[in-house]
């Protein structure tokens, strides 16, 4: 039985005011907020078991090495990964996503070689390709998504080409909440050959996911967006991509052998892990993902369907509101603008008064903003703490600005 | 008035016992411990304050920026740099040197240039530079050391060529603690025009930092040894560099816009912070440099010399243990090996059994070790909060070891 306001006591946060209002957190896109297990774990991490973990034999460097390895493991459990040296720990999504970049794709790529991208990726998942189209004319090739929000697979597979030499593509939009097809993606590209980085930021926030039933081939996380800490993060990686890569980020613990004339790395995963860990941060990763998993997955997806359903229906019956992204099987992100002339940002002050935290902007997902014709939306984004009355309270606040903007 | 007994009363792990023996915690050159204002400052941004930064515009969000921009002008204080603009903020040393290697050093290198080291470099300062010897065919150019440990300054420029491109050098080894004169290296490699970066990991620890004196154009520091959170750091770049550089990490926050065939880049430092931060890992390293600041670099620098010249006398006593790096004004870092067979390894693994930890491996410096000729050392740093007693208990130690392996 999922009691969401059992859970809500988990989180300290959720009880503060703001604006001299009850906090209505809606900006988990951004970024979630954390357990007090998340928080007790990564106390106790520095104020009872603190060491820098691996090279050391003392107690304590053991403890600590012990906590952090051990995530690992639950990664590759959260993610479904058949094997834990398939799963790198970092900082999150964008450095995972400049891994691949860096790692892979630069040394595979030449000038004329396609990277295939939807019009919906955040810019942790456009930038690092964009690079490789500044620095080698590596080709971006960009696939739209439906009036609705849709990204069709096949559009997508259409869109390869003898050149292309991967294809990477979120599993939910940021901005639209839309479910991508990413197994039926991943067949299709595998069939030609192409391999397939799926930016899983938002999805696994959102709805169970096993690696080894999509198929694909890099598979990025951040944590702070999964109700851990600040900079944790990691990816899966196929072991056989794993096998064609260089290291990225030089320094300790990623090297065998040092010597004035020459340098061997270490096997992976380790080999893409260059100094001090992010050590605390990926203990609090750890109890993050158990804290998910013992809610349970689908559990919190059946609770977030819920919220979309209902925020669906209220939302959708406010005629002065263009709603971007309206597939019924979307995760609970609601993009919007409002009639007038009222700016997005205006709108987020407006909700900011009534302790509706929001976020307006551009979402980190130019081309989208481009394909849309808009400069900013508003985003309404919820997580598995959020209930119905937070919509409620969000209608009602929208309310307002609509009545002081109209 | 240096209170170390009140000092200690600041770092709970202090306190605790490892396999029953109080904890002499002496491996502070692989990471220090923390005090309860980082611990508090972690906990407080978490359950308090938490929300990602820069592209809200709700109170949590704006209080979230706040406090996180506010570190960059702590940083800044604490180097002595003329302008916060010039500090970007990271994950530590690792991240800021692949920084420089991939943002200025790449696309200003060719073939045949070279860059100075000296031979005893952390990995982390030498790995990234080995990437730019297998891609490009730069060339690594080493200075040894003195016997007693010393780096001549005069040896960095006489291996300064028209070719050097570089000088990349610490100001403090982690393992013989030889202090080096970086404001010499600098203004003699500024003669000749050539860029110096100094690696401050251990450096900055130790003694009091100002930037705008050495005059050095990169200089980079490591959280997780200052007292503060794993994967905290920050590098100083001089403006006229920064402005050389392009972007290395690609994702959000580092862009001015993105479109689907062009993107624009932030401003500097924003252009090399990319994606969703280390929020609270940065937050508490502002605490972690206050509580520093607020004890006095000079008074910590002047504690630890007190407990350098006390271990330099204890362990010169001991005839049968061979030190590595003698100099008398060097950091109380103390590494050693072992008369008879004894690996150190094996030493560290009594030392603990006493409650007394300490590293024992390369230290993450391959060239010092084969320049020493030697496979490990068994290695004792000290840190803000260690006594006479902790050297008196670490001598207990190892004599206890010496009669062991004898």
């Amino acid at each position: 039985m999922y009691d969401v306001q059992k859970i809500r006591a988990d989180f300290p946060i959720l009880g503060r005011e703001v604006n001299g209002k009850p906090l209505t957190y809606l900006d988990n896109g951004a970024s979630a907020q954390k357990p007090q297990a998340v928080i007790d774990a990564v106390t106790r991490a520095y104020a009872e078991e603190y060491s820098n973990v691996h090279r050391g034999l003392h107690f304590l460097s053991n403890l600590s090495t012990e906590r952090y390895e051990a995530v690992r493991g639950t990664v590759a459990r959260f993610l479904g990964a058949g094997s834990e040296d398939e799963i790198v720990l970092n900082s999150g999504t964008t450095e995972g996503i400049n891994l691949v970049a860096y790692g892979w794709a630069m040394p595979h790529m030449q000038a004329g070689d396609e990277i295939v991208l939807s019009v919906m990726e955040h810019h942790a998942n456009i930038v690092p390709w964009h690079f490789l189209r500044e620095r080698m004319g590596v080709v971006l090739k960009w696939v739209d998504v439906e009036a609705d929000g849709r990204l069709d697979p096949q559009a997508v597979l259409d869109a390869i080409t003898p050149r292309t030499k991967l294809v990477a593509v979120t599993q939910c939009s940021n901005v639209l909440g839309t479910v991508v097809d990413v197994k039926a993606i991943t067949a299709g590209a595998h069939e030609q050959g192409v391999p397939v980085l799926v930016d899983g930021s938002q999805g696994a926030v959102h709805m169970p996911v096993d690696v080894a039933d999509i198929g694909c081939d890099f598979y990025v996380i951040t944590g702070h967006k999964l109700y851990g800490p600040s900079a944790s993060g990691a990816i899966y990686i196929r072991s056989e991509r794993m096998a064609e890569m260089r290291p990225f980020i030089g320094g300790g613990d990623m090297i065998r052998e040092v010597h004035k004339d020459s340098v061997t790395y270490n096997d992976p995963p380790m080999k893409f892990e260059a100094g001090t860990p992010g050590i605390v941060q990926i203990i609090g990763l750890g109890a993050a993902l158990d804290y998910m998993m013992d809610l349970g997955m689908e559990d919190i997806a059946a609770h977030e369907a819920d919220l979309r359903d209902y925020a669906l229906a209220r939302l959708g019956g406010l005629n002065w509101l263009q709603l971007q992204g309206t597939r019924p099987d979307k995760a609970a992100i609601f993009s919007f603008t409002l009639d007038g002339a009222a700016h997005a940002h205006d709108i987020s002050t407006i909700l900011d008064k009534k302790g509706v935290a929001v976020r307006a902007g551009h979402h980190c997902a130019g081309p989208l903003m481009d394909h849309l014709g808009v400069t900013a939306t508003c985003r309404a984004s919820f997580g598995l703490y959020n209930t119905r009355a937070e919509v409620d309270t969000l209608v009602e606040a929208l309310e307002l600005a609509h009545e002081l903007f109209a």
